[in-house]
Parts: C-alpha cells; structure tokens; sequence
C-alpha cells in the first residue's frame, strides 16, 4: 500500500521526476511509479487514480511537459492533493508546461512546484503527511537542519578556498 | 445529427464561442452546443464526446481559458478532428490558453486558432467539412469573394473621408 | 486554535484573498488571518510563523504580489505545507509573482496556485487537511458533486436559451 | 494525384517537417513535397498552391520559422485546409513562427499545432481526410491503440528497471 | 504621382496610421493610402504594388496587427524600401504583430518601428527620401529643433510649475 | 568617402555584424566599420556620426546587444537613417536589444531588423540607397532572382532526394 | 547645490517621477528637477549631467520609458551613481523598458528598481547619501519603523473588521 | 573591517560572483565573501547582515537565482545599500531571478543589475562609497579612461584586420 503515486506524461520525463522518488526513499515514504499519459491513455490513467485512491493511497505527484494536462487531469478525478511538476522540454522550455499546470480554473488545485522541481514536490508530499505522522515532521527537521549544516560547510570552504587563492 | 459540436468549459466563455456558432448557421450546418469541464465533469466530457461521435457528429470545436485542458483531453478521446480555441480570460490574458492547447505532445494533434478566434474555429471546420461536401466549397469561395469586397469597399470609403477631410 | 493561517504582504491583497476565506468557512475550518510583510516587517512574520506552528496550526496560505518573497520566506521558517498565491499587481500583472513564487530552490517547496488563485489555495489546504479528517474528504466529495451539478445546470441553461434564441 | 501537399519556406526546414511525411506513408496517403518562399518566390508559391488544388490536392502542409508567414499567405490562397507548423529556428526559438501563424485574423484560419509539430500536422490531416474515407478512421483507430500500448509497455520496463535497482 | 504609400490591412488601422499620413503632409509629401489584406485580398495587395512601383512609387509603409504579414508580404512584392508597423491590437497586444514584422528571414528585410510607430515610419520614410531631396534634409533639421525646443519648453514650464508647488 | 557606415558596440558583436559587410561588398558600396560605444564612448561616438554624415555618409547601419542604446543614440544625433541590429547576447538571448532598439519614443526613428539579422540590415541600406541610383535597384532585381533561383533549386534537389531515398 | 538630481525623458513620465521628489522632501534632500531626452535633447542632457556633477551633485535618478536608454546614457556620462526607474507605457507597458535600462553591458551600471519604482529610487538615493550623512541613517530607520507600524495598524484594522462582518 | 559584503544563496553561483570580487580588490576595497541562503538558512542570514552593519560594513552586494528572494530579504533587514545580482540558472534562465529582485514593493528598494551583472553591481558599490572616498572618484574616472582606450584600440584593430582581409 503505497502512500505516494508519482505518475508522468511519458517515460522520457523519469530523468527529472527521478528527484522526487530519491527523496521519497530518504523519508522512508512507499511509493507507487507510473508512466501514464493525459492524452494517449487517458482511460487508463483516470482508472490508475481510483485505484490508487481507493487502494489507500494519499498523494500524487504529476510530471508532465509542453501542453502539460496530466495533473489538472488527474487533479479532477480525485479529492487528494495533487502536486505538479513542470518539465522542461520542447521549444518554449518549460514555461507551457508551467502555465498548463499552475493555471488551474476555480474548484479544482494543482499543487504546482517549479520547472523539474520533482524534488520539492516530494518534500511538499512529505510536507502533507507529516500532518498526520509525527515521525515525518521530525525528519523534515532533521532535514533542514543537515541542508543549513551543508550551506554553512560550503561557506566555509569557499571563504577558505577564495581568501587563500587571493591573499 | 449535427456535424459540429460546439464545447466549452464555462458557460461564460460564450460570448467568445459564439462567433462559431454563427458562421456554422451562415454555412447552413447543424451543430450542437455543450459546456462541460475538463476538470469539474471529466467523464460526462469523455461521453458527450464518445456519443458524438457515435451519432455522427463529424468535428469538434473546444473552447477554454487559462491551463485550458478541454480542447487536448477531448483529442484524446475521439480520432475526429479537434479544434482548439484559446480564450482570453484572467491575469495571463489567454496566453496559457494558447499553450496549453497548441503544444500537444506527439500523436494528438489539436488544431489550435488564434486567441478568442472561435470564427476562423468555426471557418476551419466548414474548410474540413467541405473536403466532402461541394456545396461547403462554393460556399466557401462565396465567403471569401464577399469577405475581399468588403476590404475594397472599406478601402474605398477610408480613402474618399481621408482625402475629402485633407484637401 | 486555527487550522489555516492566511497571510498577506499588504491589506491591498485581501480583495483577492478572501476568496480563500470564504472557501475556509464552507468547510468549517478555523483560520487565522494576518497581514505581514517579508519587508517590512521580517522579523515579525518569522515570528507569527514560529507561534502559528506551535499553537498546532498546520497549513499556510501566503499571497503576496510583485517581487513576492513571503511564501518562499514563510516556507523557509517552517516545515508546515505552504500554499502561495500570486497575486495580480503593478505592471507585470502578476507573472513576477508567480516566478517569485513557483521557482523555489530544491530543498524548500511553496506549493503555489495560479495568479489570483485564493479559491483554489483554500481547497488545496482542505485537500491536504481531508488527509486525516474524513469528514472533510466526504465534504470535498459533496463540493465536487455539486460544482459537477452547476456545469451540468449552466449548460442546460445556455442550450435552451440558445437554441430558443436562434430557431 | 497528391492528397496532402507539404510545404516549407526553406530546405533547411526539411529536419522538422521530415516527421510530418513518415506520417503521411504510414497512413498510405501520397503527398506533394515544396519548398517555396512566402517571400523569395510568393507567386511561385501562390501558383502552386492553385495548381495543388485544381489537380483535387485536399490539404496542406506549410512549415516556417521565424516570421512565419507561409501558412497564412497560403491559407489566403486556397478555401482547403492549411495546417500551420511553427519551427523552431533563430533567436527567438519558434515563439516568433508560433504567434506568425496562430493569430491570423478573422475570415482565413490557420490550423496551428505546436512548435515543430510536423508530426501532428500530419496526424491532423488524416484525421481530416478520415471525414470521408473509412480506411484512414480505422488506421487511426488502430494508431492510438498502439501508442497506447507503448506508453503501458515503457511503463513496464520502467517500472520493472526502477524497482529492481532500488530493492 | 505619390512618393509614399501607406498601406494597412483593415481600416480599423486607420487611427494608428494617421500619425504617419500626419508626418508626410507636415513635411509636403504625396502619399497614396491604401486598405488591403495580405490574406483577404493578396493578389489585389501585390498589384497595387506593382503599380505603386511602377508609377514611380519610393517607399512603402504598411501597418498591419495580429499575425501581421503584410509589410512581410510587401516587401517580398518589391525591392523600394518597405516600413512596416506593428499594429497593438488582440490579446497579445501587438508582440504578435512586431514578432510577425521584425523576425523576416535572411534576403527580404522590413525596417520595423515600434508598437503603433506610425509617426516614426513616416518620419524614417523622409529621412530616406532626404538622400536625394536636400529641402526634406533641412525640414528634418528643423523639426529636430523644434523637438528639442519643444523638450525645453517643456522642462521650463515643468520646473516652473513644480517648485512654485511645492516651496 | 563611404556611404554607409557601419558601427558596433564591441568587437564582439563583428562575427554577427560581418553579414553586413559581405553584402554591401557584393553591391559595390563603400562602407566605413567603426567599433564604438554609447556608454564606454559617448562622446567619440557622436564625433563620430558628425564626421560620417560631414563627409557625405548616407546611412549608418548599428548593432548592439543586451541594453542596445547605440542605435537610439545615433539616430540622436543624425538625421541620416539609421538601420538597428539587435544582436543576441547575454542571458535574454537578444529580446532585451530588440525592445531597447525598436521600441524609440515618437520623433527619433530606427528601422530595426530581426536579431543577429546584419544581412537584411545591409539590403535594407542598399535599397535605400537604390532611391538615387538606378544600377543599385537592377543589382537588387538580380538578387532577388537568384535568390528564387536557388530557392527553385533546392526544391528540385531536395524533392529528388526525398523521392529517391522513399521509392 | 542639489544633492539628487531626477531627470526624465519626457513630461508625461512626471506623475510617476514625483513619487521620487515626495521621498526626497520627507528626507529634507534638496533636488534638480530636469526633463531632457537621450533621443531629442541629448547633448543638452550631457551638459546637464556634466553641471550637476560639477556643482556637487551626488546622486542621479532618470526615468524613462519604452526604448528608456536616458539612464544609461547618463550613466555613460558621469561616474555618480546613476538610479534607472523604468517607466510603464506604451504596448510592452513597461517590460522594454525594465530591459532597456537593467541590462547594461559591463562597464557602465544603472542601479534600477521596478517598473514605475520611483519612490524605491528615491530611498535609494537616502541610503546612498546615508554613507555619509548620519541623519539621514537615523531618519531611514524612523522610516522602516514608521512601514513596520502602518503594517500592523493595518492588520489590526483588517481582522477585526473581517471577524466582525464574519461572527 | 570590510567595506562590501559579498552574499550569494549557494556556492554554485560564486562563478558568476567573483566577477564582483574582482573589481572590488582592483579599487582595492575591502569585502566580505559570505553563503547563506534566504531560505534554508534565513536567521543565519539576517544575523550576518546585522553584525555586518554593526562592524561597520557599507554596502551588501547580494546574488541569486530562480526565485531570488535573497537580495530583497536582506533589503528588509538593513537600511545600507543593497545591490541585486539576477544569476541566469534554471529553465527560466535568469528572468525569474531578475523579476524577483527588481519589482520589490515601495519602501524596501533593491538596486538592480542585468542577469549575470557581478561586475556592475561591484561597480556601483564603488561609485557608492566614492560619494565620499575622493581616491574612488579619481580611480573610477581612470577606469573608465581605461575602458574608452581599451575601445578605441579594439576599434583600430578590428579596422586593420578587416580592411587587411578583404583589400
């Protein structure tokens, strides 16, 4: 029982939505992964997300590029948070994809995160749960704490790097 | 038994879609007319589309605005042609709509028109309709003989104000 | 104690923002409402973030236009979900604020909305609350059913007045 | 006696609409292929556009780059169908073809697909052409089908790849 | 016998293209005026001009909006220099129109002015014709002068008004 | 003493600037290439265009990147044309040139190309030029000829080719 | 002896200019006040420029619209730090001329604030001139606290009104 | 006691950052070099801008990508300077960056340069701090004697090469 569905447009997009699994298994989150198109299989998609839904399961997480409908889609056929990630490709590099999942009509959301933000949209999935699960709040603070940790490592090396290479 | 279906997401996307309906009547073409979503009634959208088709229904026309799924999901439940028509509304002003309906992935195509441009939607389907009926052709060229008179006469009117108001 | 904080950069903003509000209400939801700016008054934003997340709030709607860095900075004090909403202002008419707002570095998630998109900020809020309340997912179901009914409702409003118009 | 003819302002465009001809052989279709100018050889282009229609030519194909004025000069000379291809080239990346060929005015329509989207233009016109031919309903029938099970056998493999590198 | 033509592709351009007919009669040029479509009437656009050029026509300015192709149309027609502005009008509000105008491929070019620079084309068109008209060369000094004059005057009155306001 | 002049803003900017140069070379022209600044070098530069123009130069062909002021500035201090050539540089990839040239407030015109287009700038000084001298305009209808020649040619080449490659 | 000088390309650019001498009142800052062009009056903006400096002038803010190359030509003209305000106007409303005036080529900065950011120029003109004046530090800080107090007045006023109208 | 503070939200931006660093130790300004970040290291952040204020640091140059909130944070929390470095990174390649440090809000300005522009905001940090070091006046004008030289060299040998080539 998978709390997590990540779902995209076409298998050429795992490369980016990759990031959102990582960090998934760093949560110790189950997921489901699914290739699934708005367009080319539709039916089957909308059928993948009753299951999923019915099956237990608690968040989705869209990837899609160019005329990006798979999270709005997904995002009408069911009442859990869905959370969309642009990709980039094509000629207009993303921004289609940007503007085909953020501008959603009144009624029905897509939680958008950035172009290839399939990492923080793992992080905002892991963000929900911890709503009902102590064990990811704590671990999203440990998180932040070790990603603050690591700002200050390379602020160190770099001061360090920079100051003898001039002085 | 239309040959035209006229959808949109919204019934206050009318007032654009409109300008369809009326030159299918000036063709003399049956058509129906239907607000459904993309998102609020997915599979009530699917089936209109699917007994649209199955009753004979020959093209179709989809109107939406902003991440405008309508036109791209309907291509993706019927092999009739689909024309898409992005329509201007909120802060992007319709150009969300123009890419989320033109940038199709590969496969399912959607004929996009220009921004609110649901008569050259309507001008487009007639053009498709004609390949099989002759009498759309004539008509056609009439349209066209009449639309390049009226720039004549237009130009010839601007030309007469302008040079009576200078001399 | 609230469930939802909705926070504003200005006073200017809560036109577009009490669309949240009222969809918070509709679900029965607690909420805290505040005006702060990620500017003007940093420290005092961090502040309400911090109190917010340990009086047991849960979720954060943040709208802001421009330059708009308070969902990304409010996103940065917290590990709470985040929801951003741009808002539509100055003469780039929103488009900056959702860049500010969706481009979020890997690490730190906004869940951002679209331009103006406080409804749906609000929905999503109760997306991710129905996560552990059951009560809210049969209201979001109930919600769905009826947006489904007035579609279905508009458009047999406009066919009939339309095809009583023009026969 | 060519159904579809395809037309492009430059042979350096023969790349992208390539795609849009592999299309046209699949489906059993003949084709006329051009490169003529909408501004190097306009009446060249315009006589063949005349002549294409007057041997019983049915639709055409125009791709151009950058100020893309190819499809709509053509459209402007023919009532057949004239599907658009914005190509990406330039500084500008397509957007500039894109807006040249979608925005037509009212009375000539354009039907656009994406940027660089030969081979849904191609696509388009079969589905044009299946309005009064059964076989190329059926072979269109049969052409989603396998695209469909291609996205589900990639989604097998990617699955099967992923969960065996990550157990 | 007209020196300038000044053509647009509807007679809604009228009153963005006055201010160049304003320019030619300030500084005593003959001018033809001219509504004529490159999509509605092409054929008839490039006989005018044929016969523009032939009867001794210098230079062409031709407004056009939207997809905007005929100044691009025009200037594959001629080889006299061919002035082309972009028209604000539709959604895109005139991006489209300068994109379509400015971006022509390698071998016909379209000096472009800016968004409604009607004035400036006109003013463009005499700067050219002072390359072989001494008396335009001069008038053109003058009115630099009395632009500046005009900027000073301004300055004065500004000042003027400013600081008696506020001291 | 040359009749046209042709400046850039940095040395950069020849490998764009060098089409220019190549065409006026193949009709004959006299030209003067000058690497001068309107920020690093203001003042050299308007010494510059007063000299140019005191000698008998007709017109001043600049290119310029990114903040591209050097053409506005010219057109200034001249009232000889000034042909702009947005050149693609820096992060915005020449759209910031392309605004800061076409886009000159009323009075002061420059006849802007597309970006990196130096060839078309050149043609457009050539045709100007051709105003006054009649061996100039039979040397653009020659060019123009072989530019549909070779157009014509590479139909046949590329027609040929595709036919051979597919039968 | 004005210490900051606000010049502007044109008369119409003072409504929004006068935010800037508002600021500059509030800071006790005595100021020029100057309405010259880059285009129309540019040696007598240089000469301009070239007094202030000499008469002790500090700092310069300039704003301009569209083509705005007025701050960096000043920019270009004087080693005082130079404010750039781009002013909304015209079809680009502004974008061109954020470009025109952000993008400077290395060498010559512009310190440029938003579209139509006349007051921020203002305040940065005050902390520019707070390096060196500790009044004008102490008054900045008044400031900030004065923006800070108006902030939570205006939450104060905004929740209970909102939780009046809504209990 | 350092002069300037150097701040960028992650080392990766330090290649384009040093082009700051630079220019500061040829004016032979003191600087501090400094990573944190507005988001995953925010309190750290404002702590280092306060102790930099209170050593008596001047000015803080401040660079970052995508939705570049740094800059304007730090503009919050400091009445010093603060200079804005858009770093192109990302899909968006810059303009994200650019649009959220430029369109702060009234009262917090930030004092923009063009995407990349390390070098001219360390400029303008000089031509700041020289409104009261006379030795940075004198230093600027023979840097930007310099930079005219360096001009005018590249103009005689482009010249030379050129006309060498093609005589």
């Amino acid at each position: 029982m998978a709390s997590v569905g990540v779902i995209m447009g076409s298998d050429s997009d795992f490369s980016v939505m990759e990031d959102a699994l990582k960090i998934l298994r760093q949560f110790d989150l189950s997921y489901e992964l699914k290739v699934s198109s708005a367009h080319r299989t539709l039916k089957r998609t909308i059928q993948w997300v009753e299951d999923f839904e019915q099956e237990g399961g608690q968040i989705i997480i869209a990837g899609a590029g160019m005329a990006a409908h798979l999270p709005g889609v997904i995002a009408g056929a069911t009442t859990l948070p869905v959370i969309g990630v642009p990709i980039k490709s094509g000629a207009l590099e993303g921004i289609d994809a940007l503007y085909a999942i953020v501008q959603m009509p009144p009624g029905i959301p897509v939680a958008t995160v950035g172009i290839n933000g399939a990492r923080n949209a793992a992080l905002l999935a892991v963000q929900m749960l911890a709503l009902k699960e102590d064990r990811l709040r704590e671990a999203l603070q440990t998180f932040r704490q070790e990603m603050a940790q690591q700002v200050e490592a390379k602020d160190n090396v770099l001061q360090a790097a920079h100051f003898n290479n001039t002085n």
